[in-house]
């Protein structure tokens, strides 16, 4: 139930999960004034479990099972803005597509507790890859189970325990926690130096904050990776204010340039302005040491109908008014060194490799290309 | 106008003034790939500025002086979102109200050129009251001229004088290069610590992120002051984990409780809930620390309608993930010292005195009350 509590509860506008004799009481503090509470019902009335009583159950049940549980703290609600009560089940569908072309996501496929704010996270990503998710949906029903057992009434939650549960939900909701297998669209690691780094194939590429070289407007790559089905090749040149660091970025911008890849680069004769690929290149040199114009074309392609392309070349710098994103850090990379990451559309990394090894990114997407060519059988 | 420019210029997406011997362009960033300029035309050729030939200018002329003054730089415009052509005229009205019932701002009260952002700034800020913001209008007009002039083709600007002039019209912009005179309003210092410090009677209170006590939620200190009418007393106790200082706040606390003053206390007996003036709390203890039961009840009101108010204890203290406010530093206060400024509905300040002189805020209050109660003349 969603309500505005009038309580002597000292941590009501914190995440709190208090667990009494009388059972478990889950609150997350909501806009305004609200408060959501979970209340697991059958820890006090185990008759209001069954069909018929759930349609029976009123407000002011929910309301005197949170008192009973949170007693000697007072609770009341000045104002209930809803309340539910539903009955949770686990399970999964054995197939989540038919044929290639009829998709299932979300409650069609998995149904579980509400509690960890999995529902709307995980079915939005259903909308991928089945090979990849039905493991996934599997891992968050198994999950649920044991995450619930911390708010039934005969179980023995400590603080400790719970904890370490409730961040493992943490990290199936921001999807930081899922590492999706070896396939056409993840290429294990090609490159010894990159076993070092953050930055894994099947893992979810980290955000953090960069620098626009053009503007000096920060922004957040997962804000900048925008889900409009583009691959991206995000490539980590280092310290750019070097010369020589700076000449083998090029060479590199050379290669895409040339390559047969379907990526954003310059447009002398026009074109369709859509493109499979685009690349994101973010340096560690200071900003101001370098110019737009230093970079090769290929990383801010010039188009016949709009100009030059302001927006793919950033710094990992200090900004004018929100810090320093930290982006090699948090990548695990050297600001010395280069690297070159391949993004899939939904964000996860598909390759990792050294800058010179252009042949992992163009045997990756050889693979990858007739893909784009299947139609579903009728 | 507003143009997405295909320009061989490397700055385009900065703030930028072009001073050629062709006149100058003011070219200003927009959303998306919008960039707009500002474009002299007298400059270029003086009969265009003549009544008639104003209404004659297309936006090619504006393309082509603009193109002029950068030259050998190229300028396309992929797209025109908007343009016009306008005359200056810089005057300021002899009053800006009638019988304390007919109120004038904006353009209706002072005219100047648009370069300087300066148009919806100062009007909205013209709803407040004559006797400051006249002053302001006539400081603005000449702020502007002078400004303009290095707009002027015959004018040999340089890069120090302009970016002097610049800086001095974001101070307009920003409301914080305005000081307000002493008056009913704007109380002088009353004590003399109060002169070292930062929060300055009748200059607008600095921006500065805090954590709420509560829920650790960081909000910026504009955002949480919203204009509501209300009056503010902002009480900085100092590092309230020190027995003493907390106690010191919480007597001033019960002072307040027990003053005459129309400010948001407990309220037992239920109440209208709407008030003249709220206190918010700002201390320096890590919040972690201490807990919002700490502090006397004046700082967080009980209302029987709501129960506890979260909304008004905040700690200067490092957020989860949004860095340090430095709310102290900014406003120029020892963390281990105590300030108390009464803030007006428009985020100006009153009255900066220290925490033990309670009757610096009173005799404010006292001689502002009957304020309310004044009627328009007839």
């Amino acid at each position: 139930m969603d309500i505005v509590p009038k309580t002597s509860f000292p941590d009501i506008r914190k995440v709190a999960v208090i667990h009494s004799s009388k059972g478990t009481v889950m609150s997350v503090p909501r806009e305004d004034r609200l408060v959501r509470f979970y209340i697991q019902i059958d820890a006090v009335n185990p008759d209001a479990a069954s069909g018929l009583a759930r349609h029976d159950l009123k407000v002011d049940d929910l309301l005197d099972a949170a008192r009973a549980i949170m007693f000697p703290y007072t609770m009341e609600a000045a104002e209930c803005a809803w309340w539910s009560a539903y009955r949770v089940g686990q399970r999964v569908a054995n197939e989540f597509a038919r044929h290639d072309r009829v998709f299932l996501a979300g409650d069609s496929v998995h149904t579980h507790s509400p509690k960890a704010g999995q529902g709307m996270n995980t079915s939005i990503q259903d909308a991928t890859y089945e090979s990849e998710r039905k493991p996934v949906a599997e891992a968050l029903i198994n999950f649920d189970r044991d995450y619930l057992k911390h708010f039934a009434k005969q179980h023995a939650s400590n603080h400790a325990d719970f904890l370490d549960a409730y961040l493992k939900g943490q990290r199936f909701t921001t999807g930081i926690g899922i590492r999706y297998p070896p396939s056409l669209l993840i290429t294990e690691d090609v490159d010894v130096q990159s076993l070092q780094r953050g930055l894994v194939p099947g893992l979810r590429l980290p955000d953090f904050q960069v620098v626009n070289q053009s503007d000096g407007v920060p922004i957040r790559i997962h804000q900048r990776l925008r889900a409009d089905g583009k691959f991206r090749i995000l490539v980590f040149p280092g310290d750019v204010s070097q010369e020589y660091t700076m000449s083998r970025l090029n060479q590199f911008g050379g290669w895409l340039a040339k390559s047969k890849l379907d990526v954003e680069v310059s447009l002398p004769q026009g074109g369709s302005g859509e493109f499979f690929i685009e690349t994101i290149t973010i340096h560690s040199a200071r900003r101001a040491d370098v110019e737009l114009e230093d970079f090769h074309e290929a990383f801010h392609p010039w188009s016949s109908r709009w100009g030059w392309n302001y927006w793919n070349v950033y710094a990992d710098d200090e900004s004018y008014h929100d810090g320093h994103g930290e982006a090699y850090q948090r990548c695990g990379l050297d600001r010395n060194h280069d690297c070159v990451a391949v993004v899939r559309p939904d964000g996860y990394i598909s390759v990792v490799c050294d800058l010179e090894n252009t042949e992992a990114v163009a045997s990756f997407f050889d693979t990858l290309q007739p893909i784009k060519a299947v139609r579903p059988r009728i």
